[in-house]
This record gives structure tokens, sequence and C-alpha cells, in this order.
């Protein structure tokens, strides 16, 4: 049984909230190291495999029924389980780079400060079930207003309707973004936060700069 | 955020493996319920409401790609997370009886002695997650041959193919009993053991039985 949490210097996590250009950045990263000539995975949470997919409508879709806050984080605990058994894990162990948007972290921002639930029992879920974690997470900070904004023109250009969690109040997603931030002071070694106000070819820019800082520490 | 199991003297649970017979137990529990003026609800896990029934469908559907222990331990927790606040803490609350086929137990026996998983990971979930533990346990205790023989005559009389979890190996079964057998040693004052391998009507009198002294201990 994992107690500790490995880093795994190939595993990058890219968060942060809805609107902030998380794609775009993975696209980025994800070319400039198949450029290098690695074999590179990219891949999502919640979701990343058929079931853990299957998870991720359960967690989205909104049926009418409430679901519970505890609900929430095992239901993306086990998705990512899933995901990290299936795919982070077998692509690692290859040699490959794994770019995933959305990790561990995106629990502690949404289910424990977003939600109100026990940062301790979302270690605990992490050392027991995760057991790895990132060695560069991106943090993709945002305003709240601006992300919505931003949202809410993809939503106008056919980008489809908002999920059950996007339609949280602006208060949730300010306690998110506290949430991230927070989680970024806590890990310094691992984390790097990047201002996502910018045009898209900035942030992405920023972004391919601090992989480009990361990667020379590997050495 | 709950520490200790809060005992709930209207919650009744019935466990066992395969073929022991326990959805005609839970009638006839129901039926004398029923018949003496209480309000009862009689449920399932995982499922229970329309989410736990979706994410009970993922357990047991078996779509090809391996479910990892963990990711089952978590969906079913996620479903028992459901399950309670939705269906058996309403229910409890306005006075009723709720008759479950299965409980947390199960998630001992199955993903605890059946995988391997750790017991005091479960212990912590239910904690955390579940809160609640049944006044009355009815565990029907079947040898795993004798339970195979019952359910092999069921398919063959067009009760459907077995899902994932029917379909394992008869050393996991085995794994399973003794893991229910344990809770019951470890927990006498909740549980009843019932020998499940007489006919359905003998069953269903010791069951019977057993509510009745039941019963008498809550006056």
């Amino acid at each position: 049984m994992t107690q500790t949490l490995q880093r795994q210097p190939r595993l990058l996590s890219i968060e942060g909230g809805e609107g902030a250009g998380k794609s775009t950045v993975l696209s980025a990263l994800r070319e400039a190291l198949l450029a290098d000539g690695f074999d590179v995975v990219s891949t999502r949470e919640p979701g990343g495999t058929p079931l853990a997919e299957r998870i991720r409508e359960l967690l989205l879709g909104g049926s009418g029924e409430p679901v519970h806050a505890e609900t929430e984080l095992l239901l993306m605990f086990a998705s990512r389980a899933q995901h990290v058994r299936e795919v982070v894990l077998p692509a690692l162990h290859r040699g490959a780079w794994v770019i995933s948007d959305r990790f561990t972290d995106s629990s502690y921002a949404y289910q424990g400060a977003g939600r109100g639930l026990d940062e301790d029992f979302i270690a605990t879920l992490e050392r027991r079930v995760v057991g790895i974690e990132p060695g560069l997470t991106l943090l993709l900070d945002l305003g709240v207003a601006h992300g919505r904004e931003r949202t809410r023109g993809r939503d106008l250009l056919g980008g489809g309707t908002p999920d059950r969690i996007e339609r949280e109040r602006d208060s949730f997603f300010e306690r998110v973004r506290e949430g991230f931030l927070t989680r970024a002071a806590q890990h310094p070694d691992r984390f790097r936060v990047i201002d996502a106000s910018p045009d898209a070819a900035s942030v992405a820019a920023a972004a391919l700069a601090a992989l480009v800082a990361y990667r020379e520490t590997l050495r």
C-alpha cells in the first residue's frame, strides 16, 4: 500500500479554472515535446479511459438528482484510480511524457476548497489510490469574472452548454481559485503559477518557458 | 466530519454471497414489518438511487476494460455515499425501517477480503462517507459450490447472465465468505449468521425469528 507520493518527473499537469486556457497550453507543451522527439501522451481528468470517461459523464451530466459532495469526491478519485493505472503509469514506464489536463490538485481545489470537504481525507485518498504526483504543475491563474467572460464567448460560438460544475456560483469558483493558489504556495517546488489573463499566445509562451526551465532542472 | 459510526436501530442489512437467498429474506422481513403497520423502505447496494444505479452499471457491466480494485472500491463507496444521503437517512429520519440488500459489510468482504484491499482504508471510507451502521445485519452463509449451483439454476431459468463480479473464480468467493464470517465474529452485537443451505422457507423463517428477537431488544 503506497503511503508516500512518488514524484514522476515526466508527468506534467495543467490546472486552473474554466476559461483559463488549459487546452491551448496543453497543445503547446505537447507539440514542443513531440518536436524534440519525445513520446507524449496527453490526457485529461476526470476521464482518460473509457470507464473513467463514463464516470466523467456521471459527474458532469446533471440528471436532476443532487450529487452530494462526498459522492463527487469519490467518483473523481475512482476515475483517477483507473486513469493512473490504465494510462499514466504504463506511459511513464515506457518512458513517455504524460500531460494531464487536471490531476489531483483539482480535487483539493474543487472538492476541498470549493465544496468544503476535509483536506486530510483528500490527502488519504491521494496516498492510497493515486500514489504519484507530477514533476511540474502549471497553474493557469485567472480572475473568476474574466474566466466567465471567456467561457461565455466559447458557449456562444457553439462550444456546448455549461456542465453541472460549470453552473456553480461565482463564490464557489472564488474558493476554487484560492484553493489552487494555496496548493501552489504549499508546493512551490512543483507548481508554477502563470498569469492567464493575457492573450492565448502569451500564456502559451509563459508555459513553454516554464517547461524549458523545468527540463533544465532534470539534466 | 463524522468520525464514529452511528448505529441506526431501524436500518437492517442483508449480506451474503450469490445464491444465498437475500431477495427472499428481504421480502419476508419487509412483509412482516408492513403487516405490523410500519413504514418500510427496501433498497439495495450498489444502487438505490438513479445515480447510484448508474454507478452499479459501471461496476457490474464489464466493458472489456479491467476495473482496478481501487476503482471498484471507490465506485462502491460513491454509490453508498449517494444512497445513504438520498434514501437511507431521509427514510430513517421520518421513522421508517430501511432494509438494504447489502451495505458496507459487503465492501469489507468483496473489496477487502476478496480483492485484498486494506481494511483500515475501508474503515476510513466508512467513517468519512457513510457514518452509520445497521442495527441488525443478517449474514446468509452458504458454501461457495452450493451458491454456484443455485445461481446456475437461476441463470438457466432466464435470470440473466452473470455480471462482472459473479464471473470471478471460486477462490475469490471463498475469501469473500471468510471475510463475511470474520466481520460477523468481530461484530457479534450486530450480526446474526443464518445457515442459508436449507430451503428458502426455512431460511426466511430463521431470518424472521432473528428480526423478532432483535425487536425484543429494542423495547
